[in-house]
């Protein structure tokens, strides 16, 4: 290099004092679902649901091929609105009204567009605040299969790029986008009892009673493969992974490390809990409020478990059932790791159970005397 | 959540005393070949025969598109039978009578079933005991090209759920399944002598001789990413991924850390062996028994080697040969990490060599003659 | 094994005494691109280009589909030459002439030859040597759309098998291989302004000025991930993947630890640099010169500049320009970690700055004037 050239150094997504309300970004890149994402996501998540696994199975409910389950097309969707939304926060504090519309195959594109509704500064904190926006995202823009996959809002805790800079106010109601999810009809002249085995015989409408907590059985232990994870999904934010920047300043960051994306833990109970829960779903339908309640590094075991809360029938599909529960996520430190206020007394000595995740979750859940028996 | 809520914690797969003789599995999920699983596990395992990498190759020789290369048949159709034979096992302690059929492409969807042919406890530990159980792999039931892809049995040291219950006693014999390495025609119009520089020119059925022992030069070491590979295989054994599991009693658990699935070495090792004697081979006939002699653990590096026992014509096909070999896998380990009474001699100082597999192994082999030069 | 075997141990790859000029390889295997290795390798990069993420905006760009980007092309060609060339390398010393033809999609099979150009021994250590290759891919070989894909030259310090060994003498000179960047048509009755969201809008060929350090903001930290990235590629040099090896011998190999593949960082810089200066490209159309300037392991975190030299209008095409480019690699090591003598002086205290790649880059570039507002 001859000369010292002038340096040029972009900052990339948005600071606290960027957003304004009714402002709308067309986020960059989109992302076509290849099957090397498919498999990746859905698996490592450990999804049970047939529709998602066995093509046989998915065609002869009437879907067109293998179905991107929820918790992978909240990941896709979710992923691209971070540079310009996230890049910058601190946490991820609340999702809320998240609908599900169209299925997600391979083969489509999604792209995603968000709108913000208000931001304001933090009462304790000068260089932080918190944005509140609504996010939907479309496949295959521009064909003639065009739909709306997903439609969200959430509220995230951004930094200030100056401390003193003002901010914007005001506030926008959010728009009220048509994202209803979409269900293949029930053919009475299908075969469904001829697939019954390739489900869990215990999970069907008929077998939810509100008021159990069941607590999925199995656990997965993260890595550091979550570095990776999250590259694959377009997700920038270095937080996930910049261990140069955590080194240099281990102070400022959530528990001195790495943290994992958040959306890795949400797809991660979704798929914890689906042989319990989620098996027999035809799709979710909604989450109407979630949030992470602590953080998860590499090395930790997550664990889940669904709290029924409800059950009713279907508006319009007798075959179908509608499933309320609240999913929660959970991993247990060793007590020397500090106290957790809220950490649930069911933990074995020396330990403390931990509450990471929570979503108020429901389904629409295939019923035993139309699928099986 | 308002009220204590009843608590359900299903206990996932089956235990000792829940096997009975002659019952039949139809297993849960079928596994549709992705690209991405594809991908993931042939080239992990550093398989050379370029019908798995190829596709120009795999079509010349016959083949519809890339041929899933033995060890991934192997995984995928195994680990369909987790949850219900081996989710609550010790060690998987024998391979017997594994045979191959219809070669697996991507697209293709994987369903199995298996039958329970003997149940016996353990002479000296009260709370095992060993199921011997037999497989079958189909491809794409119900379609014009369904076939059966792979049939094995297999001895597994199973949990009791309660140490004091009855087993179920008898004995039923295996079925006698159809189940024979399909090969594609032989071609005399076919230039399969252009396409001889793109595998091993001394790996055809001539360069075989009885007796040798071939030790494959390369080497891979295996991380934590095994618990990855093992989720995306719908393998749902707790003792390959839930940490905190083996933190609370670790001396219950072989090694007191998580053990790498088996099905990772067979496949690594068979991988390993491609370059020296796979890369010529149309496909892999039959395993006859096979197993596991040692654990493996992230951090082990897996080196193969393959005892040619034997060979032969084979019986319809003059331009194949039948090649019989002993696949053998090891690693090493340092000494202070213990003696191994079944060490082989040829460490280096300070280590020992262990080994950790063997599988007895049939292959179809393309004869020089008709092929290349 | 009943009687002591006859051993074999096939040496894998060629030493330095083996090579001689003008000798020629078409090397074994060849890979069919699937989209599992699509989405690991364009995504583990966090590449931005849609052409290479949004099936709909490579398509109105006049690709077929997804477009491989450069440095997974890259990674693809030169793993096929890795077991003839490098295997028993010690370090890739310069890649020169590397140039880019037809664009390379999920389907295509890569098959790849090299010739010998020099060899020449090393001048200090008698153990070790300098082969130069040219290398040049073409896909889908015998098809109708048969192209060259890439050529390039690369120098490598080889081991000798026997230091006593003669050396094949001579020069060839290299092939004048036809290999120009393919380019799709500037349609006039395109809607490409509707699609200029989906890329950065400050990355036009009007936007860049000579002269100008664009130093990329994200940094990512590799982890041993690199090992299955490696083996996924076919890329066969135990130094990357045999921990056994540098354990039995650390002071032999680089920073006495396995040491990540070249392809990796290379590829990784170039992903780094995208969101800045890669995102409106149509594709690199020539890398004049690169090489590795310090070694990478699991643990660093890689960030990347690009040193704007110049810019002139495309020969053909007034919608393109074409960007000079270098592209520069760096990571920081801790103080105590030893003295870098070319380490830049724009380090925090306590940590060094050690250039890990440079990389002389032409692009073709989008000009705002054709394709934005």
């Amino acid at each position: 290099m001859p000369d010292a050239p002038r340096v040029i150094r972009k900052l990339t997504g948005n600071f606290l004092e960027d957003f304004e309300p009714g402002q709308r970004f067309r986020h960059k890149g989109g992302k076509t679902l290849t099957e090397g994402l498919f498999t990746t996501f859905t698996e490592f998540a450990m999804t049970a649901n047939p529709l998602a696994k066995n093509a046989r199975y998915a065609r002869a409910h009437g879907f067109d091929a293998l179905v991107c389950p929820p918790g992978l097309t909240m990941l896709i969707a979710f992923s691209q609105t971070v540079e310009d939304v996230s890049e910058n926060a601190r946490a991820n504090l609340e999702y809320i009204d998240m609908r599900f519309g169209a299925p997600l195959y391979v083969g489509d594109t999604v792209e995603v567009e968000t709108q913000v509704l208000n931001v304001r500064p933090s009462s304790s904190r000068p260089n932080l605040g918190i944005v509140h926006v609504q996010s939907t995202a479309r496949k295959n823009v521009g064909a003639s299969d065009e739909a709306v996959i997903m439609t969200w809002q959430r509220k995230v805790q951004v930094y200030k790029r100056d401390e003193n800079a003002d901010l914007h106010p005001g506030e926008v109601e959010p728009d009220a986008v048509a994202c209803e999810l979409w269900l293949p009809d029930y053919d009475p002249g299908q075969d469904y009892k001829g697939l019954a085995h390739l489900s869990s015989s215990d999970s069907y409408f008929e077998d939810f009673e509100p008021g159990t907590l069941i607590e999925h059985s199995r656990g997965r232990t993260m890595t550091d493969e979550h570095i990776h994870l999250t590259a694959i999904l377009d997700n920038t934010s270095q937080v996930h992974c910049n261990q140069y920047m955590i080194d240099l300043n281990p102070k400022q960051y959530v528990g001195g490390k790495l943290i994992i994306f958040g959306g890795i833990p949400f797809t991660l109970c979704l798929g914890l809990s689906s042989p319990d829960v989620g098996d027999n779903s035809l799709g979710d339908v909604a989450y109407a409020t979630g949030r992470h309640t602590a953080p998860l590094f590499a090395g930790d075991t997550v664990f889940a478990a669904s709290h029924v809360r409800g059950k009713h029938g279907h508006p319009t599909r007798p075959d179908l059932g509608i499933l309320e529960t609240t999913l929660l996520g959970h991993k247990f430190v060793r007590d020397e790791e500090g106290r957790h206020e809220d950490a649930p007394e069911d933990a074995p000595e020396g330990w403390k159970k931990v509450k990471i995740f929570e979503l108020e979750r429901t389904s629409a859940v295939k019923r035993r005397s139309h699928y099986a028996s």
